[in-house]
């Protein structure tokens, strides 16, 4: 084991927490996940920070709830100045790169404001989030709105896969059996083969290029933080031959879902059992062309996932190399009668995670499961740790993985929290709702799930009864106790924010000794309610003694 | 009345709302502010965000909360990116300065990582708060620490007041009666008259300096807004002849206090009831030396602000000048067997707050008093509003008051928020609490008042029955419900935090109509959970027909 380290941070985007063999899927085979979990820790209870991609992630790559980066929708820049993994792990000498997907959107005006060149190298990097972008592809480039210059499509062009718009004429179109162009974007097309060989699809590729970003950091002899982030098996539910054909509707699941959900159901989860995307998926019909295509993205990503270990596993990265593997949140997939995610069921708001930590000190936690409630921003915080950066709690909300990874705890908290902020959807509407109150709150202490939102009665499910999360008991009375419970401890989360990012509480805690002792603030001349110089002359007094003590130790 | 505007925004730093004799002092008389409050509306119940003179600021000039801009505690550097007034007012065109104190301190820090280089235009701004920095001056040199250049010393010392730190030796020390020079820190010499003539002392030196930018942006013919900020009545306390004697123990009122309120008092009231200020502020000795020297220190404001006045008034400058007169937080004096400020009794939350409103729609409200619930971070949104800029309700959490000043509304809200972080306190060591818990939120509705901590019971008042705040009816039954009245307020304001500040509400609402005819996202090519062409056609359809019928208005 040299004394450099690394951290592989993989993200899938849109894949659900039980989606895996190793998480207990009975059909999907996952083996190469599966292997990574049998040499790390899994954890079962592994929260993001909201269901939504872009605030999700911005969670992840600052370490900080959506209610301190403020970054609560999808296209809303994360403000210039909020401190990232990157610039945590650039003070420690570490190239923190990004290959693939962020959902970041540069906060343009606050750029402008401070007067920071867009195309300088801080430039670069506040707009992509922290991270040098070795290759930024968030994989959704639709012709009316596109972005004429992802490297992607130079790629594809030159493998001869020409168009105005390669990736949607090609690696997220569906091949018909007469060679037919379908539209990617719709359902029904699930079932066919995208246009375009596998090896050029968007999973090996981002694959290639993170494996390319290592050689080149190893050869530099650069300590690396990769972030292989894939678009995949987020929409368009596309994907190439011969994933296309892995698994068929024997394959997939039951939906989990009562008729009791729609009688009745919590305005906003009413709201939400509306959409298209709800309704849609609430048919067997289109669960059935669907899901069997998510299974393959996944079986192709567990593919890809098995060609990079091979990759490490010659380089001896292994050896000193952190890899995590998780998704920014779930999908429902017909399941509560809901498509996409949004809401706070376990389909949608938890996440695989699983930790390879390659110290021998983790050596008694390999394949090992934990049902610790553990959150997306303790990532940032276990990467600096793994790193040998010092903690900065002030400003990471998130604690590190590692005193779980070797043994030496078995829990980090008592709750886990997620925030999803519904302004932006129909639901406002639906429910005339102003823009400043739409925001959602999910608190969990594992045993039970609380939902709160302004103006809204609770959600509220019994996880241990009620695993499926079938039955709301937000009006039951015998659940009041607990509803309470759970409110107060989200109450006590708002009210104590990790809100002063600019000084470590060193700054506050540095002079408790002195406290003890004598009032420290005189040594800076200022005196603070004195009344004379006798009493003075004693603090001064106090003070000599305190640091004579101090010099003779 | 000329098209240009202008705002004069006075603050006082320490100054009780109720030593005016506008607000009921019985023999401090302030005939000129006086005369301002008889010009605009009074507001008998202005909040600060928090009280302590930093974090107060911070919200003042941010318009925000202190939860938001997380400056907690004096020294506490402001963020880098944290838009100020003066980022609004540059915005619509207006030149923002400062003149006097801030407490502002510089992310450093920030600024390097985002390569803002400190001596340039937007670093100087960024340092100072969003000011332009005419002249800073924090009033606050001890000879310890000493900062070797504040432009006041050398004005000292060209008007021939030389010291190491003329400040200190000559401004703020006391003159004996055989010339001996008393440490001007300690409050036994507040009797004293500080050692300079009166013309060259702080408050009259500030004054001028603002007339001096008045005069100079005029010249230029600049809409303008001044922040004209003394340091005093905050200590030291020492003034010069004659306002050393202008007041006497006689005229100082009696304290607020009672023996009830230190038989078991709350913890956190009694930590800060044990601090050496409170116990010398608690001796009539003490308050018969102070207090009529803090009369005198706002008597010698009163005065240079008669001449700053006639000196706006001779140039016409009433006529569409806006002029706030402020304070950024209170003294306890000895109320409560409290010294300084930091808890939430009205003597330490509530702060003067004239609004002179040049306008004609605000002749009807001349000479008035308001008690809507007013807040510190109203005074940005108010200036912006004067200057004819857009609100920006998702950044600034504070209302126009100019509803207020042109009678068209009565109230602004239904509650009012202040804050104060005590892990800088040595209440921190003796209550034993982490310094991640030190979180205090008062909440008031004007009825009644809650103090609410983590782990602490609730402090609680009744503002109708107890005015002077003499009864904690934290404990008592009868106040139950009450209690969790404004414990249910105060979660709703922590669960609503205005943390979007990279794009405003328009945002989101302007696809508002669109929603309700087809799905607005289609226009962008990303299409979500469609099923097959025909669906798809169908909303592009209703789109298609939208933007005709629209094209047609």
């Amino acid at each position: 084991m040299t004394s450099r380290r690394n951290v592989l941070f993989i993200m899938c985007d849109q894949l659900r927490f039980d989606y895996l063999s190793c998480a207990g899927h009975r059909r999907l085979k996952t083996p190469n996940i599966d292997r990574l979990a049998s040499r790390g820790v899994r954890f079962t209870n592994a929260y993001v920070q909201s269901t939504v991609c872009g605030p999700s992630r911005m969670s992840a790559y600052t370490g900080r709830y959506v209610r301190s980066h403020g970054s609560t929708h999808n296209g809303v820049p994360l403000r210039v100045g909020e401190p990232t993994l990157g610039d945590h792990l650039r003070e420690v000498g570490v190239r923190c790169a990004l290959i693939g997907k962020t959902h970041m959107t540069a906060d343009e005006e606050g750029m402008e404001r401070l007067g920071i060149a867009r195309d300088s190298i801080i430039g670069v990097r506040i707009a992509e989030c922290g991270f040098e972008p070795f290759e930024r592809h968030d994989g959704l480039h639709p012709s009316t709105s596109y972005d004429p210059d992802p490297a992607y499509d130079t790629y594809l062009r030159e493998h001869g896969f020409g168009a105005a718009n390669p990736w949607e004429h090609w690696a997220n179109s569906g091949e018909g059996e007469n060679g037919e162009n379908f539209n990617g974007w719709l359902l029904v097309h699930a079932d066919k083969p995208a246009r375009i060989p596998e090896e050029h699809s968007e999973t090996p590729y981002m694959t290639r290029r993170a494996m390319r970003f290592i050689e080149e950091a190893e050869a530099k002899g650069e300590a690396w933080c990769a972030h292989l982030s894939y678009i995949k098996p987020h929409w368009p539910y596309i994907v190439p031959a011969p994933y296309h054909a892995v698994y068929g509707k024997a394959d997939i699941q039951p939906p989990v879902r009562s008729e009791a959900e729609r009688l009745l159901p919590n305005p906003i989860f009413e709201a939400f059992q509306q959409e298209r995307y709800s309704k849609n998926f609430s048919r067997d019909e289109v669960r059935e062309t669907v899901i069997p295509c998510y299974m393959g993205l996944i079986k192709q990503i567990d593919d890809q996932l098995g060609h990079l270990f091979d990759f490490m596993e010659k380089r001896g990265l292994f050896e000193n190399t952190l890899v995590v593997f998780t998704s920014d949140h779930g999908d429902y997939l017909g399941d509560h009668w809901l498509g996409e995610k949004y809401l706070f069921h376990d389909v949608a708001v938890k996440v695989p995670m699983i930790v390879y930590d390659p110290r021998p000190e983790a050596d008694g936690t390999r394949g090992t499961t934990s049902d610790a409630l553990v959150e997306m921003i303790d990532l940032a915080p276990t990467f600096l740790d793994y790193f040998g950066g010092k903690a900065k709690p002030h400003l990471l909300e998130g604690r590190s993985l590692l005193p779980l990874t070797s043994g030496e705890r078995t829990s980090l908290r008592n709750f886990a929290v997620s925030e999803y902020d519904y302004s932006g959807d129909a639901a406002r509407l639906k429910l005339a709702m102003p823009v400043s109150d739409c925001k959602l709150y999910m608190i969990t202490d594992g045993r039970f799930k609380l939902v709160h939102g302004e103006s809204l009665e609770p959600m509220f499910f019994d996880l241990r009864n009620d695993p499926g999360e079938l039955r709301d008991l937000g009006r039951e009375p015998s659940a009041a106790s607990d509803i309470e419970r759970l409110r107060k401890m989200l109450m006590r989360w708002l009210a104590l924010p990790n809100n002063r990012i600019t000084v470590p509480d060193e700054w506050l805690t540095e002079i408790d000794d002195k406290i003890g002792h004598f009032d420290p603030i005189i040594g800076s001349g200022v005196l603070i309610g004195y009344w004379d110089e006798a009493e003075l002359a004693k603090q001064q007094e106090a003070r000599r003694r305190w640091l004579a003590r101090r010099d003779r130790k």
